[in-house]
């Protein structure tokens, strides 16, 4: 490239960064409200649980106080899962533990953990001392009608403000997407799966 | 619901699960081949940073080796990198440090900043001991032409055969959706932002 076409085009890099920074000062100042949010990683593609799981080590990272229930998942831990019983003691963990619902066959037994597992996350839900809770695939749950899906609105509206939440899972339904703030659909462009490679240990599970 | 009804709903989600099981035991055994994985997880919307964080957690959890280099990102840690800092020394952990593009307007500055931190990610893709390595915000560096990308293709590309890859960030090309074997596009369906809510702490940085 010659040294002029190479100026215009730092010139030009110039103008065209001042304007997006423009954009996202403007932004940044019209958002104005304090508190905390509501996020729904959704959608059929890889990396929602464990977007969920990062932002348990960015709240973990100013010290905040975080609470992770999971729904469906369990038999076997995974390995953000193995993570946290070993090494993050402070997180406050729970977790359904009956497997997938296509393991179990069994709808009643799956309602009742169902049950005892929302149990665990209502508490959290009503203790300002949460800065952060996250529910792990707890979208299943009102799509199977394993828990009544106005109870889970209400307790996503009415929970402290200033605390956050983050459920992940595929669906959600309208109800669930229009309690929160943020909703992100995980699209699946194409999964390493359907070209016949195996699940990989610290990426998959 | 009348006894009967439950009965028979009992059965009919029996027979569901076990046509979905089936088909989900079907792919498994289809999935032969065992290697590292190349992922993207790119698009607009909240959570793509995250996602890549929690397969950090996830290696972790099996006291897999990682590598995290981040693009772009700087200025001021987020909260996993202040986790990551302080709590997590066995991860080897780089950052451009320069902040935002349209902060800096200086596309020599970040040309020469994108280059020394491709020289640290380079290594890491040419070493078979680390199990997963993550590119934070490559994107960028192919969409602003800082990086040439036929280099990015080839070391994902030759990179060790048991080694994974995670590379975030918006955009990213027909050629990087080719070389890895997993794309999942983030989408933006709904953002506090535009409802005037500040970005959170713990949550979005």
């Amino acid at each position: 490239m010659s040294e002029d076409k190479e100026q215009r085009r730092e010139a030009k890099h110039k103008a065209s960064m001042q304007k997006q920074k423009a954009k996202v000062d403007a932004r940044i100042e019209e958002a104005s409200t304090e508190r905390g949010v509501a996020v729904l990683v959704t959608g059929n593609g890889k990396g929602k649980s464990s977007s969920a799981f990062g932002m348990v080590l960015r709240a973990l990272g100013y010290g905040q106080k975080v609470g992770v229930v999971q729904f469906i998942k369990g038999e076997q831990l995974s390995g953000e899962e193995i993570f946290l019983r070993d090494h993050l003691p402070q997180v406050d963990f729970y977790q359904m533990g009956t497997g997938f619902t296509w393991n179990t066959q069994d709808r009643s037994g799956d309602i009742a953990a169902a049950r005892a597992t929302w149990e665990k996350a209502l508490p959290m839900l009503q203790d300002p001392s949460y800065d952060l809770v996250v529910l792990d695939e707890l979208t299943y749950m009102i799509a199977y009608d394993y828990l009544p899906e106005q109870d889970i609105i209400d307790a996503i509206a009415n929970r402290p403000v200033e605390q956050s939440v983050v459920i992940t899972g595929r669906g959600g339904g309208s109800a669930l997407q229009e309690v929160v703030d943020t909703v992100s659909e995980v699209k699946d462009v194409k999964h390493a799966f359907r070209a016949g490679i195996k699940a990989r240990r610290g990426v998959d599970f």
